[in-house]
């Protein structure tokens, strides 16, 4: 109990350094209490980070581990177009956690909380056998403009942004028992959510679905074509593949964090959105003429079913 | 990956029972999209209930766990006098844990979201060690309507709902070995979070601060204390204490989820509020004036300081 207060007011004094005005208060109440702008209305995502399952601790570094569990609740809420406000941590932890871990943990959530002015309003802290960490991102968008996963059609294109299958490189790299250098370039490490590119997407309303790589694009493309109720093709090379990763990763690899968009066919979309490379990878079809949801197109100009292999958790591979 | 598929749409068919007309998209998008009502700002709040540490299989049915689950974060916006809105739950599950659990733990917590009219949408699911479940319930209140723990003022009369200590008293009876019936009525299994009574203080103005007796009479008090800058002292005699408690059970023992508000001396509370009953149980004092937060003027006549034990998760008794 006197460990769970006294990190309670670490994390309260080390939160105030990261501030929303759309917070009225944030931690030290039963509830935090948040308002929106008129007209605007509520974005809401969780995602749960465990160790052995999303992290290692001796792979990742704990402002890594900060750093990418905020990155998947941004990372969605620019899937949506929307605009971060505040977070919420629920921590379980090890009674023999170092300080030490849990200070560079917050620190690293933090230092990317204040990048997005997203602040940490409030949470619960638990004894637990593994890291826990449960973060929630609150955001919003105008009302009605949310961009989501069911609005693709017909003849759409289908865009990413950046490229694909770095961070399941690394990850390969990691599990292979090789050095892997954390270094804030490395993507895998520290993943950037496309809030800007989401915002640029919605506010031009060009994007008809959006959804972000978090599980690899095959399952991930997979969603927008169950949620459009359409199906897909796919062209093997035009996928953005990145360095040191190669098509397999760049089509089943999760936690790249890149977006997934569609467009209708006569959208003009730029090459390039805030500074992010935006590629054209395949095209939306009607659902009834194909026996998968999604096709892909490869080199030898034959068209086959894409398996939706997708992420794997740590725990699953061990 | 496949399991984790199967029991996202089983919770999104499940989910589906619980609606409420402010959610305008839950479970099936990067996020869920929320519409609060104009004039009125959001409340959120999470909880995080681990096995072992909140609950234990061998004493809890699955369907109280789900229940207790949701309970911890209704009561918080019960205890702002919120309306509750939507839920999210991010789950971790061992690998061996039946589904027979799963569905009771499931039901329990949807059979309480439906009577508040919370809508189930969104979460996380993930492997895990331990079964733990992050609940996070947001809801919604008039905009500089809530009712916070800061608003005490010296001369405050302090007032709880029902009466205190059961719920630890079952809690001692399961630790000393004796087999005890989850009944529905035993409110250790089956709290009630006091959304009425919370509303009704909220909309009379009556109360200057509210929380919840989750931790214990003294820690939240405390809180009380705390936040708004004053002293307090209990009557002994005065404090309701459950069947089966006794003083010291009900001073210190958590998880009874009754509200702890303080009012204007003058303010004309009601014996009863929806139901429950209302009791003084004390005073706020100045701060300055006192070397203690809580004094307690016991039977005898003498007043002395009032430590906080509170709350002690089972994890630390074992």
């Amino acid at each position: 109990m006197t460990g769970e207060r006294t990190l309670i007011h670490q994390i309260r004094r080390m939160a105030a350094s990261s501030t929303n005005s759309a917070v009225k208060m944030g931690i030290g109440d039963d509830c935090a209490i948040l308002r929106l702008k008129p007209g605007f209305e509520l974005l809401v995502t969780t995602d749960l980070c465990l160790e052995g399952v999303h992290f290692r601790r001796s792979w990742h570094p704990p402002a890594a581990v900060g750093h990418r569990c905020l990155t998947r609740g941004l990372s969605d809420i620019a899937a949506m177009g929307g605009e971060p406000l505040a977070c919420f941590l629920s921590l379980g932890l090890p009674a023999d956690l170092p300080p030490a871990w849990m200070n560079g943990f917050l620190r690293g959530l933090l230092v990317l909380a204040r990048r997005y002015k997203v602040q940490l309003a409030g949470g619960d802290v638990s004894s637990a056998l593994q890291i826990t960490a449960d973060i929630v991102v609150t955001g919003q968008v105008p009302s009605g403009a949310a961009v989501r996963r069911s609005g693709a059609n017909p003849g759409d294109r289908i865009y990413v942004t950046g490229s694909l299958g770095g961070s399941a490189a690394t990850l390969k790299q990691l599990f292979a028992g090789k050095a892997v250098k954390p270094t804030k370039s490395n993507l895998h490490f520290y993943p950037t959510p496309r809030l800007e590119v989401g915002n640029y997407l919605r506010q031009s309303r060009l994007a008809t679905a959006m959804i972000d790589i978090s599980d690899g694009l095959s399952v991930d493309l997979r969603h927008v074509c169950d949620e459009s109720g359409v199906a897909s093709i796919l062209i093997s090379n035009k996928v953005p593949i990145a360095k040191n990763a190669n098509l397999e990763l760049a089509l089943h690899g999760g936690e790249d964090y890149e977006l997934l968009f569609t467009a209708p066919k006569r959208a003009k979309i730029p090459s390039q959105i805030a500074g992010v490379a935006i590629t054209q990878i395949g095209e939306i079809r009607n659902r009834r003429d194909y026996s998968s949801a999604i096709q892909i197109l490869g080199d030898n100009g034959k068209v086959s079913p894409l398996p939706q292999r997708g992420w794997e958790h740590f725990a699953r591979q061990r």
